[in-house]
């Protein structure tokens, strides 16, 4: 049988999940085949899936999530008009996951070059740590929000170089980050550590994310505790989480290192994922960022996250870090497609940007070959940026 | 009618609140009263004290919050022997709030400057924003742990100044940091600034908070970003948070100022507080760090950390950062009681420390000057140092 819900990059090599709501009925699980959405709690008759996020589902583990995936794949095959499949359009999308902790890497070496020598041009582009490990902070787990929320600029303190003292008000270079989200499935206790090897015991899936970025609040802040109100006013996901099992079709090694990494990072190498990536601002493509080029798995960020003995949690949400590949057209921000605001960008109607205007939409777009060559997608991250309050 | 609680700093004008539970029996919230806690669900027959956490409660907000203190003031006033009081040694105490979001500041002047001395020695100690904003970052919320629970020594990735590459290991440099916590009881939505004026408003109470510290891991790792694995494996908690009513008895300002500080950072200026602090380890009291000298109050705090939008939940915890005063027995962590471990600490047995061994015990207590002049605990947060596993 043909799969012609393949062709929009939501066929059976892919099946993402989601939460969505149907007029009058409260949120619940579903997974996009095509343009429709599979209720899962009527197709399964399984209440785990009546649930307002993912949560409860994926605190099941690998074995849970590979028969559920299973079942719906022998579902849609013999049943592609199955009854529990709802259109697209008629549903709204919610936030998939609860998110306990949220945390972001650094894992680009072009992106943290890049902002290296921006931010200090006099120095070395890379700081010493860089090479032995995916450099990493905290986010606030509670401004992570769903695909199309709108972003409300955020104010704060900034401070121009030449000034003798911070100004308030709003942000004047609102930036986008294009990352990749993973998202944990199985917890594990404190004092647990987690070995990359077991990443994919762990980790349920990915999705798009754009860490919204409040450039010169940031600057001015940020030494030396790291940012902080620079980013924690919203970090926006994609609402669909494309599973694991999806994506090990994708896999592929780290790129060469210069330095060996210590044995609790060398496990989990070998998931580096292909995956083309694009920032779009007001429907013009600015970038093409390839994820394969990421110097450090997602295995290796988790086995790094955990490796103090941290607790992790269903639902933790870690970020890759900005995408950024070696050229000006893969740079995954506008702070590197600006060069520090210094060379605007042309948009197609005429106008330049160097950041994010009022009325701006950014919207990052994900795609990967699946398994027997089906080009899956992750959908879109989108967000549109309205005036400060 | 004379209240014999008072003597230990448990008495009417204190009333914190915690969550207890007893053999066979699900954790609930109770009120301190001397030896005893009162069972509120038992007392005031209230569904919401029912709950394995005071967040329900909390959620209710400031009317709720003062009208509860009042009925229970009534009641252990006119009934000492409620038979809801139930002796302490029966009951078990757990972590009494779910923290959705967990943020740490840096707001003694003493302790950054300290720092600042230890870690650039050739530079100013205080970096330019310091002066004018509460400097802060985000960590880990699901390794908020409640007083009592062994801190296992973390692993991780140190590297010596002069090594060519960083080695892995147990932690060598693990400290404590002495600090006050506030606890959000009513949150706020997503672009809705709260202002330090409503700090009352939105807070319910505070803790006593060990920002436990991996030095010789955070000092690796925390160039760019800040610190991360040197602090998420754990923050240890008092069990009982004290409402803000008990501690408006301790209201002072907060020091003069060389810099203006911005308007949004202007209200709230006189919730600094007067409370006694100490950090014992095994027994011996190394210091005594006086709350009432931080630069900042935990109302500027929370304007601080809402000023971009960020939301705020019921649950939401942000610590004070390490409280230091200007003499070295007020010096709230071992990196600044032993200078970055170049001046070991006597312990009364005859040995030193420069940081914590396997076995040690650190405590920190609190307490301050409630209504009618009545001495007022916080009780304490203490935590056993385990090996690494």
């Amino acid at each position: 049988m043909s799969d012609v819900s393949a062709t929009d990059g939501f066929g059976l090599a892919n099946l993402p999940y989601g939460v969505f709501s149907t007029e009058g009925q409260a949120p619940r699980v579903g997974v996009r085949y095509g343009d429709r959405v599979l209720d899962l709690a009527a197709a399964l008759d399984d209440p785990v899936f009546s649930e307002p996020t993912l949560n409860a589902f994926m605190s099941l583990g690998r074995a849970a999530w590979d028969d559920t995936r299973a079942r719906v794949t022998e579902l849609l095959s013999t049943q592609p008009d199955h009854p529990a499949l709802i259109e697209l359009s008629d549903v709204t999308l919610h936030l998939p996951i609860h998110v306990p902790d949220y945390v972001d890497f650094y894992a680009s070496e072009h992106h943290a070059s890049n902002v290296g020598r921006i931010f200090r041009p006099d120095a070395e582009p890379l700081l010493p740590n860089w090479k032995h490990m995916p450099v990493s902070y905290h986010g606030r787990a509670s401004t992570v929000v769903v695909s199309g929320t709108d972003i409300v600029r955020p104010q704060g303190q900034h401070k121009a170089p030449d000034a003798d003292a911070p100004t308030f008000g709003a942000c004047q270079r609102l930036d986008v980050e294009v990352e990749l989200g993973f998202v944990v499935g199985m917890g594990a206790e404190l004092g647990a550590p987690v070995s990359g090897a077991d990443f994919a015991e762990h980790v349920f899936g990915a999705v798009l994310l754009n860490d919204w970025s409040a450039r010169d609040i940031q600057a001015w802040e940020y030494v030396p505790l790291g940012p902080h109100l620079g980013k924690s006013f919203a970090t926006s996901i994609s609402p669909w989480v494309v599973p694991l099992a999806a994506l090990e079709a994708a896999r592929t090694s780290t790129p060469p290192r210069t330095h060996d990494l210590l044995p609790y990072l060398q496990d989990g190498d070998d998931w580096a994922l292909e995956i083309d990536l694009e920032l779009d601002v007001n429907g013009a493509v600015l970038s093409r960022p390839p994820y394969a080029g990421m110097y450090y798995s997602g295995a290796q960020m988790l086995a790094h996250l955990t490796v103090n003995g941290a607790r992790l949690n269903t639902g933790d949400l870690y970020g890759s870090g900005t995408v950024s590949g070696t050229q000006l057209e893969q740079r995954g921000s506008l702070l590197e497609l600006s060069w520090g605001g210094k060379e605007p960008i042309t948009l197609p109607d005429g106008s330049t940007r160097t950041f994010l205007e009022d009325g701006d939409i950014a919207t990052i777009r994900g795609s990967f070959v699946g398994a027997g060559g089906e080009r899956c997608s992750f959908g879109e991250v989108t967000g549109t940026i309205v005036p400060a309050r």
